[in-house]
């Protein structure tokens, strides 16, 4: 039986294999760069896994695997530049090695070689991928929008911060999904209750990220436990907070989000203090509960042998259990 | 009988009625802003002529042309950026306007807009027009990235300009017609001969570019006059008289495009002399009309009534009369 492992490792080889070799180089070494930099190829691993659910060859899905890695590169090029971020996965981010052109001008090139790819698949459900595809990549934009309008956002509601999680990150996950299903072969309601599995999947996955980054072990966590309130970031925590805190609190935190003359480690710590009076972690534990159990959901309605379901519900587990 | 006003008024109207009314605002204000600022809508104009050559019934390939303006308007919003220009068409451009990250992020989802335009063409041709289409894009990309790294690159040589020119611009005008083409029911040969038609066009178009900015009538012309020049661009003009010219000439125009001391007016002055001498615009003048003739011969091999591809041979030779 195949698991996870072996589909990334197959689609890491695939990956190599299918480096950017075109010109002008100046084009396509920031693509092949940011490619490089690793990552855990989740996204076109459990693609192929949905193809092997309804069909074992996976090969047909490979191309398909490399447009979602190329497109999830591509919009991490264009949101490094966004959020002005130095690093990513601690090297430098594409436009600070290679300047600011060069990070447009090859995520533009990385998005449309993701459609290149797209449409070199050999599937009678091509058209379906590329529409589903599309909308995930406009609904990817739209998450990027909002997540930076929230910035500048004093009304930012809970309900407007679930919305952009899913649309920004958990979308693509689900698509992944749909997309390695449909070119398997799989029915359209087998591959929208997958896509359904991952869309709640990855809400539940953020909502887990905005844990770790409050209540993570230290020791474990690789960043610095507190980081989202350091940068004031309106995380489900926050905002969950402002929706059920007294007025009190919520002037409390309020206050402590605008506030400039306290240190960094003040700030955390006064923050915390008002997440852990409110029980706001054992609150995002349950609504992240309630996505995963969504996803479960969704998963046991597809129709498909129940041992290759059950490596689709192991990586929704493992997911969940990360403490880093 | 149609002539190509009356499909840029079918175009426009389109247009009109297909502006972007998604949310957030914040992304597609800019998108409908750079779609209002005009222009001649010459590209989705051809497509839907293209499909006239074949089928008097033009609607089906106006989402078609809605998606080769979307592209075009993509591509400058980010080349704006990338060239830090500061007005098109005597209006703010999109990042001067409405900031950097809405530049890049509309832009991005402009890109992705024209694909979800293609995907609702109903056509037994889509996959082909999806492909081109995606052809098309990663050319233009190419070609952007080429005209950059000319700047500079001290060896750029005239058959290099001629790719740049021919994959930044030359193939959309070509794709276009293909596009509209295909949609139209035509063969893939005569699919084929309009790309060919469009690329020799719109190669001949440039040069015409080239020309006008250097010998254009300043009554007429809408920019000043040498201003390629005056920012040192290797045109056609500078690329062929580094060809042709004497050792000493040679010498003499690198200097000149090199030198930071004297007045722009005098530097024009003196390059335009140099250009002179070698007999520059006759040159130019015989290589646009070469590529004209060889648009014409494509275009007089498609198999189409003679009525209806006179249009497009007006088309050509009144783009090749312009004075701006």
């Amino acid at each position: 039986m195949q698991d996870l492992h072996q589909f990334q490792e197959i689609f890491e080889k695939y990956l190599a294999q299918n480096a950017f070799r075109d010109e002008p180089q100046s084009l396509y070494v920031p693509a092949n760069y940011i490619l490089s930099l690793g990552g855990k190829r989740l996204r076109p691993a459990v693609l192929l896994l949905a193809n092997f659910l309804f069909d074992e060859s996976v090969e047909k899905s490979l191309p398909a695997a490399f447009a979602i890695e190329v497109f999830h590169n591509f919009s991490l090029v264009h949101d490094d530049i966004m959020d002005a971020a130095p690093l990513r996965r601690g090297q430098f981010t594409v436009h600070n090695k290679f300047g600011l052109n060069a990070g447009i001008l090859s995520g533009d090139v990385m998005l449309v070689k993701a459609y290149e790819a797209l449409l070199t698949c050999h599937s009678p459900s091509i058209l379906a991928v590329l529409k589903q595809f599309t909308k995930m990549a406009v609904q990817v934009c739209e998450g990027q929008q909002m997540d930076m309008d929230f910035e500048t956002n004093a009304s930012v509601t809970l309900a407007d911060y679930l919305k952009m999680i899913e649309l920004k990150t958990a979308v693509l996950l689900g698509t992944s999904l749909e997309i390695g299903a449909l070119i398997g072969g799989a029915s359209i309601e087998n591959a929208q209750l997958l896509y359904e599995f991952g869309v709640n999947l990855g809400i539940a996955f953020q909502l887990q990220d905005d844990i770790l980054d409050a209540f993570g072990d230290p020791e474990k966590f690789g960043k610095k436990v507190g980081g989202d309130i350091a940068q004031r970031k309106k995380t489900f925590l926050y905002l969950k907070a402002m929706e059920v805190g007294s007025e009190d609190l919520k002037q409390k935190l309020t206050a402590w989000y605008q506030e400039n003359n306290s240190s960094e480690a003040d700030k955390i710590k006064a923050v915390l203090a008002i997440f852990e009076e409110v029980g706001i972690k054992a609150i995002a534990e349950k609504a992240k509960q309630t996505y995963l159990q969504q996803a479960i959901a969704a998963l046991n309605s597809v129709r498909a042998e129940a041992k290759r379901k059950k490596l689709l519900e192991s990586f929704a587990y493992n997911l969940m259990a990360r403490e880093s």
